[in-house]
């Protein structure tokens, strides 16, 4: 691989995504951004949206709106769906946070699973992950099984297979490890869960509107994920859920809120839970949020997945090989599957100084993201990201380790970043 | 009562709220709303406030403004808290749905009363409050007790007396009925829940910010509430929880999301719920929509609490006294408490032909609300809703009884409102 920045202008040159780039706002001030990984850029589009729900749909239209916004959250659903997700129309809803969304799929998974009392998740999963499961097994008097994923490299499916068991109700894993960017093969775990008997649910956050999630091919049964990392639905912004159709009659979720009801506003009596993904729809969702949140999802079914997680291989390739040519002797390592088709869009490079690593780049214009405790995360969404970006931004990491640079900032955070 | 129009423009020349009124946007168009109780009015500055956190924080800000986002939940809770709810610092967030806090609280509170096995809700309630209680009964096994209040007039308490024993865990009660308008005495309950060592949860979504809930003062332990309708959040916005700090350390709610986490980034192993009101957030929380929400209740509380529900009841007096001087020939019963101190801020009318009468209204530049079956339902909001607005509708209503004029369409609604 040519590492010049020569070879990335013409790589930026050839990129048949670069016209995506001038849609996002701010991307021409300087500002190295690789952390779209954990909250994407703002889309151009997206503040003129959001201003019209406010003032014409809100302002304007008061309860006469009511009609559109309940339709928002199978809309951006199916928008999803087609574009990104790789599901069928009415497979997927967007409202509640990932948390909520994650609790709801996996109470109805595990009562889908009667007298399993097991439950599996990954060690190194994302901690909301790890902890909706905790709540659910301790509420249930049921076991976890954590299986140890390699903190680097991913999750082995033999480790994974040796977990399953008559045992196993539901198995919690991310598509896209969040520390290393380990990408899990969707279709062999759902084969190998089926085997056992067990539904898989999917949290999609790390990679949704970055690596293709082809829930339908799959055949995944259960998935959620974030919008506001790649589909760039801003800060909070509501999560979606995806319930495989023939599944979703037979599930129940658990918070039986009023838009999950059939006739919501006949006002019954009785909880009488909406035929198809609807069901799982518990109150009303952030009108003014899911503004955003569309604009987003829209502008990344536009983009086309495929051509985006080519884009993504691409930029993370570049890292790792910036990473091997210069700053291994810096004792930098890549901490993320080195073929880039065993990862998501991001790469981990480890470092025991990280966090002041962190600090150092971001006073040079530089966004990367720490976990602790020693890694420093790069997320070249590919979108709005160029190869110069990467370049000028693995420049910069190289010269403040070259310069000792780093040395100077606090070896602790003080608090939240 | 002086039931004339210069009555009602005196009314309005004495009004001391009446500085609120140019705070909303639209009140100049005509435009005769009474639904504030179902979705209430923009307020000038949230454009502007909304426009700044896509704009400012989250498109140039990036994960740089994360810092003041984690705070969002608590802040604006503080302000329901202190000018509002009559609740102490640290009681209040905001963040998930009415329907999702619902259910924390009522699972947080039936496990605080391990052994009883019986959840009481009111008939007629708001459908989400009695699916919520439902759902949660059946999956622990548990009987709801459904206790049955007047239609017009509310909840006796000697009735709810009745059902209250040594089985019950939680009981769930609206402080306005979301029909009737009719107001429950939050002390009275408390004590007599107190009495039968049942925790009450309070849903005050059709009250709040329009009538005092005096959480402090009345001992209440446990509530939720809506923002979207007198508090003017704004469609869907994010509704607040309360719980009494003395019970916090003791309560333990069921989604374990990492936004409940203490030092949340730390990304722990083990869920270890944080201290105070924050072990009750989930996931993260809509960012866009908070900023709504903070401009709403930031005004509500500026106006203070006490003069508003002053308003809504001399408002609603008015409501009252009209429908009995005009309306009672044309078969329009007044379906709520005469008495002002015993409602919310909305007047239900009774009348066989509610739906036609809600659409000929329509048509004639006056917004009330239709509740099935036969509910006409007024709601004027006290920020900005004058005398001569609640006069003139209510001559509209009139006029179309007069002439007959709802006779003309249709009696079934095809679809929401």
């Amino acid at each position: 691989m040519d590492l010049s920045r020569a070879a990335a202008e013409a790589a930026d040159a050839a990129d048949p995504l670069a016209g995506f780039r001038p849609r996002f706002v701010g991307v021409d001030d300087g500002l190295l951004y690789l952390d779209g990984n954990s909250l994407g850029r703002l889309p151009v589009a997206t503040p003129a949206a959001v201003a019209r729900v406010v003032e014409q749909e809100w302002g304007q239209g008061l309860v006469g709106s009511w009609g559109g916004w309940v339709e928002t959250s199978r809309r951006i659903g199916d928008v999803l769906a087609a574009g990104v997700l790789g599901a069928q129309p009415g497979e997927v809803l967007v409202g509640d946070t990932t948390s909520v969304d994650l609790y709801k799929l996996l109470v109805a998974g595990t009562d889908a699973r009667p007298g399993r009392d097991v439950l599996v998740c990954c060690a190194d999963d994302f901690p909301t992950d790890r902890y909706i499961v905790a709540g659910v097994a301790q509420a249930r008097g049921m076991t976890v099984r954590e299986v140890e994923a390699h903190i680097d490299d991913g999750l082995d499916l033999d480790v994974l297979a040796a977990a399953l068991d008559e045992r196993v109700a539901v198995v919690v894993l991310s598509q896209v490890a969040y520390r290393s960017g380990a990408l899990v093969d969707i279709a062999a775990v759902t084969r190998l869960a089926r085997d056992a008997g067990a539904l898989v649910l999917w949290d999609l956050s790390h990679g949704a509107g970055a690596v293709p999630a082809e829930l339908t091919a799959t055949g995944a049964d259960l998935a959620v994920g974030c919008t506001y990392k790649y589909l760039n639905g801003g800060p909070g912004a509501p999560a979606f859920l995806y319930v495989r159709r023939e599944l979703q009659e037979q599930l129940r979720q658990p918070i039986w809120g009023w838009f999950g009801q059939h006739d919501q506003f006949a006002m019954g009596t009785r909880y009488d839970p909406a035929a198809g993904v609807d069901r799982f729809a518990v109150g009303t969702p952030p009108v003014l949020a899911m503004a955003a949140v569309e604009v987003g999802a829209r502008l990344t079914a536009e983009a086309g997945i495929e051509p985006l997680a080519a884009k993504g291989r691409a930029l993370t390739d570049l890292v790792v090989a910036l990473a091997d040519e210069h700053l291994t002797g810096h004792g930098v390592t890549v901490a993320s599957p080195r073929d880039a088709t065993r990862r998501g869009s991001h790469v981990s490079l480890a470092h025991p100084h990280a966090w002041q690593l962190t600090q150092a780049l971001v006073e040079r214009g530089v966004v990367p993201d720490f976990r602790t405790p020693d890694r420093l995360r790069l997320g070249p969404a590919p979108l709005y990201t160029r190869f110069v970006d990467v370049w000028d931004a693995m420049d910069r990491l190289r010269t403040v380790l070259a310069e000792g640079a780093h040395e100077g900032y606090p070896t602790e955070r003080s608090r939240v970043t």
